[in-house]
């Protein structure tokens, strides 16, 4: 097979390269997703274009009946900032070094890459696998997640489809390749505080009320406090300030608000509800006049076990030797929408370590690796 | 006299009219002090003009030796903000309800004209009046403050000059002319502190150092702390945070610095190197990594009995009958500058309560009785 060449790039590497040359900044798809239905229309995926808003989305299926075994991802990719930072133009993507250099080469044209080849290997080898394989695809996973894979989910339940397993293509890896899966996600729970007090010029202290005064004893003590000493699966739930401005830059007075951001990461030891009752009792502790806006950006979600996991962590066992280690750790991802509907959910993908930075860049071979992983866990699930 | 008249504008109110005609915000005297200066030598005054950088000042003095008795005021006022938002154009001064309006009425062209008319009267009264009267004009009160009061300070020492006395013309008054005289006013000691910690995601915390979390208890400890009590001419220190800014803007990055300004106004119970003592002892006891910029803008001064202070306490009562009140509550002014020197120094001016607002405006039968003061406090030392 050329493919295997080191000469000549593998299938997955030249498709992984065709979708890192499109500029698909969110939500512009660029036409990586056109790109991705020909190909598994080519396979016989059925293919369902869903636009919503501005965003493109699409859901392609393979089979008929069955449990369904679905791949989450997005073709959107993070803005590159002053393309003169990067070393090589970021949505010319070449192979140097043994790396693959560009945007979107680690999150994750690379995954959408592997699991393309991966089916087509797939298909070809088993044209009528059990159950069926779909793609959930949206081009607003960097961006307000508002149209993307949420709209689709909720489509998905008009239409009566029930994903079974999710392999969401997130790059999951910390120094190799399937080194971490991520089988859960902590909540992410944000709030906008603003305390109020009254302005007045600091020679007159007592004809203003200080609200830096007074939030900072609360603020103190929010920060301090224990929420949870997390779990077998999840780290004991943070709380970190973000942001806070008070003032009106002048030096002379004292300001009427202060405004603090402020964001809980949860484990599925507590709810939403319990961080916001402690929150306010604390803030009210203190007696403290202030506005309080909630978003609640995602529930936690854990798959500790079942077949998914078990699947995901032998084909990783067979093709590199790893010992793979289930994570809750980091950020969210679109799997905290997917997961409410019942489905097991993993993430698996390339290393991360410069995602979202300039110079983005992944061992090209992984690629191939990862491809393989996708191809085992749809052996052993679909065949 | 026609001064008097009901229906003729006093020459008191006449001058603070032409003065608030001109629109000097800060720097910009646009001639009053020439009209100033030309008022004063016509009845003997030698005037010198003292332009520092784009700042214009003048020294003038009457009389060949003794004690100096001089009025230290500014000529600049603060800016309007929009026009639109006065309720009368606020250079062009009117009387409406016995209310004299306009920008500077208050702060401080009335005081200015009624201390111009105050000396013509006290004058032809004793052309050969004890001592000296002088007058300490700068156009950079409401500015930075660099290249006014500060400077003709400095070149009167290079004169060999020493004011005895000095009625500052800042407007005082609570409620009516004359109830409040500031013989003193309390230090202003200004920080800017940033606190240190190490940017990151909220994801991922243990990897991050959270300066807004670092800080809050100290910031609450400071705002809690009692530096002292005062003392029967000061009221207890105060120390306010009047700005706070940490922040991306993102609602997922963790800072990695955290602005904050603060000031105390101190009594003469402790010195600015005290308050920095402490304040770095709590930072310090906080483990805090710091910067933290110092600007210590005003020692605390204090004229708490003596010639002055009786002459004008006396002055008052017999033009109003008001038993006035001895302060050194609010804002500071050029008073700061000129104590430093041994000058005794009292503040008196009229009604506060419009001064730096739109709408600006007091009481223009005030400024007859402001004017009647001064006068007093002349005959007093002087004759
Ligand atoms: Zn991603
Ligand atoms: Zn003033």
């Amino acid at each position: 097979m050329s493919d295997t060449s080191p000469n000549l790039p593998s299938a997955t590497l030249e498709l992984a390269c065709q979708l890192i040359a499109r500029r698909s900044v969110t939500p512009d798809d660029d036409g990586c997703q056109a790109l991705m239905m020909e190909r598994l229309a080519a396979i016989g995926f059925q293919c369902v274009r869903l636009q919503f808003g501005e965003v493109e989305n699409f859901w392609a299926v393979r089979g008929d009946a069955g449990p369904i075994l679905c791949f989450a991802g997005h073709t959107d990719v993070v803005p590159t900032g002053p393309e003169a930072n990067w070393q090589l133009a970021p949505f010319e993507p070449q192979i140097v070094d043994g790396m693959l250099c560009g945007r979107g080469a680690a999150d994750m044209k690379g995954s959408l890459a592997a699991m393309v080849t991966a089916c087509e290997r797939f298909v070809a080898a088993h044209p009528n696998h059990d159950g069926r394989i779909a793609y959930l695809i949206t081009s607003d996973e960097e961006g307000p997640a508002v149209n993307g894979t949420v709209k689709v989910v909720e489509w998905l339940e008009q239409q009566n489809e029930k994903i079974t397993w999710c392999v969401v293509g997130e790059p999951s890896s910390t120094n190799t390749v399937g080194d971490v899966i991520k089988n859960g996600r902590r909540g992410s729970l944000g709030a906008e505080l603003t305390v109020k007090g009254v302005q007045g010029h600091v020679a007159y202290p007592h004809l203003a009320k200080n609200p830096i005064h007074l939030a900072a004893p609360a603020l103190a003590e929010l920060a301090a406090e224990k929420w949870d000493d997390g779990n077998d699966f999840f780290p004991a739930t943070s709380f970190q300030i973000s942001n806070i401005n008070g003032g009106t830059g002048a030096t002379n007075v004292i300001p009427g608000a202060l405004d603090v951001v402020f964001n809980f990461r949860f484990s599925t030891e507590l709810t939403a509800e319990d961080l916001k009752t402690r929150t306010v009792a604390i803030l009210d502790k203190h007696g403290l006049d202030y506005e309080i806006k909630w978003n609640l950006s995602g529930q936690p979600f854990l798959t500790a076990e079942g077949p998914l996991v078990e699947a995901a962590q032998q084909a990783i066992k067979e093709v590199t030797g790893t010992a793979t280690v289930l994570s809750t750790a980091g950020g969210t991802s679109d799997g905290r929408f997917i997961a409410p509907t019942g489905a097991q959910v993993v993430e698996l993908g390339p290393v991360n370590a410069t995602i979202h930075k300039v110079d983005e860049r992944i061992s090209a071979a992984d690629l191939d690796t990862l491809s393989e992983m996708y191809e085992g866990i749809l052996k052993k699930l679909l065949s």
